[in-house]
């Protein structure tokens, strides 16, 4: 085992879009466990978008990662000393390590896997996390029915991919919006959306109204900006807008003004009584055994499909978070820390 | 029995404002009931805000009035005359005879009141639409626990009132929004809400947050404008927004901007997990039966108070109406239109 360990740390909170800057390569000596508790080696380290949250003191659901600390992540890790009963030297783990080859952990929060049910850095994906989000985010709030539209932003990514295909098994039409026609493409091909548009289409609203000739019935926010634009004028009375994520204005310093005004937003919510919800996935905790049941079926199945876009190395995380938060990313965006 | 009949029917489309060349009162011969049918007398109309959609012709969830049609509304009327097996002269019913003192009906969408119950004017207020858009919008969108904070705009209306005075049953904390000091007496004193703010006061986004030491955990939204801006900041995480109405808009001929922007919304929907959900009466009718039940007891047992303003005449309809939508009302605005 090597005695230096490495981890990235927030230098500055980023004004705007995050720069190399903003982040901090450190090696630090591999800490040892004390009573009761585990050393982690980290294999697997997931970017999403919710961390460029982190990096702000604005108001939110969580506490900002300080200056100086290691950036918060989730993480598949082994096992590589145990002073705790319950881990054994070996043993693969979910937990939050964050940006760090090693860490410190008593146990707590931690859940093994099983490495022959599915490879572990799903437990960072379509089983993590993002699939989680998209379960309980679209059936409890979208709750899609059988000839429905969903609309889906984001499509191809962690969170909207598989939304669209949980539309798809509820029997409802699914339709993406993605960037750039490569995305379009395996949103359509592979994963089976009824139809995806793209989102830097000059034409972009009249192709997505285009291909939702009965409305919309359900909108999966990921987000905002001029996407939220154009799906706007199509929903439907009674339609539900579960609200994941806002990643066009994450690194805005001023978020950008959008073409509908409040006042014309509470007049559609009144006469088309809509419903739009904020969520994240903690808040649906109790739907985690239905999820883990339902995706592990439908992925076994064949009807749950997913995609993971590989970065090599602690070091090139913050060059893939910065891609992610531009779109860059193609599927899952996760780092290989150590094998 | 009189043999003229007397209606108000829509002159033109009100830009902006409501003014009375847009009203029409015309006089007809009173109608003769064909087979099946039976001749209403009216005694008691009702004015709402939501008459003041069916004036335009923009888009919205009904169908808006012709122009020389006569207005609609809900009234109790007395069964003139009848050619119906189920109705006998003389029975008290509630209908939607529109503004006029006289009309045919086949029968459908009549129910037979009991006078013995309750006076029958209740039958449009407390015990009517205004109730049951109160009970089904605050229960099932707004879900108030014991120790939250309910505000309520428009406090003094017919939905205000019922709305805070049910979120004290249900244990909350109900604090009113309603424009005076008279209103604010009367919503606090006699209605028992725990507070009132007038939303007149130059210094009303200031009283209303220092009497909401904990935040706001369910916001009934019947006006938008400054009331909305004033109550945005103070919402609580897991917030639900009732959208019942927009009234500070509805004379408006392009709908004034207000204070925080669609992206500011959107960042709190997100941040702070919020619930705004646009409802009209009809979508809850599966809890009418409920409704007529609880509110009956809540009624009987002093736990609910009701106050109507009673405008004398169908030639007054028009004033009355465009007092009710500056808020001149104090209660629930009615019409005695025959006796």
């Amino acid at each position: 085992m090597p005695d230096t360990a490495r981890r990235i740390v927030l230098a500055s909170r980023p004004v705007g879009e995050p720069n190399p800057s903003d982040f901090r390569l450190e090696e630090f000596p591999v800490p040892a466990p004390g009573a009761g508790e585990v050393l982690l080696r980290t294999l697997w380290l997931s970017l999403d978008p919710y961390m460029r949250g982190r990096m702000s003191d604005a108001p939110s659901y969580a506490a900002p990662v300080g200056i100086g600390e290691v950036m918060e992540a989730g993480t598949v890790n082994e096992v590589a000393a145990s002073n705790n009963d319950k881990f054994a030297k070996g043993d693969i783990v979910l937990g939050r390590a964050g940006w760090q080859t090693h860490a410190i952990s008593n146990g707590s929060g931690l859940r093994k896997l099983d490495p022959k049910l599915a490879p572990v850095s799903t437990a960072l994906g379509v089983l993590g996390m993002p699939g989680m989000t998209a379960y309980a985010g679209l059936l409890e709030i979208g709750q899609p029915k059988a000839g429905e539209t969903v609309v889906i932003s984001a499509a191809s990514g962690a969170v909207g991919s598989v939304v669209g295909q949980i539309a798809k098994i509820k029997g409802s039409r699914a339709v993406g919006i993605a960037g750039g026609p490569d995305k379009c493409r395996y949103v359509k091909d592979e994963l089976g959306f009824d139809d995806c548009v793209d989102h830097r289409a000059p034409d972009f609203a009249e192709k997505l109204k285009a291909v939702c000739p009965k409305g919309i019935d359900v909108y999966f926010e990921n987000v905002s900006g001029p996407v939220w634009d154009a799906v706007f004028p199509l929903l439907n009375t009674f339609a539900r807008i579960p609200v994941c994520g806002l990643i066009a204005n994450y690194s805005s310093t001023e978020w950008p003004d959008m073409k509908y005004k409040t006042s014309q937003i509470f007049r559609a919510i009144l006469t088309k009584r809509l419903t739009i919800r904020g969520f994240i996935v903690t808040d649906f905790a109790a739907r985690h055994a239905d999820f883990l049941r339902d995706v592990s079926a439908w992925i076994k199945e064949g009807r749950i499909k997913y995609r993971e876009d590989i970065a090599e190395g602690i070091e090139n995380a913050p060059a893939a978070f910065m891609g992610l938060l531009k779109g860059k990313n193609f599927g899952k965006q996760l780092v290989r820390v150590g094998t």
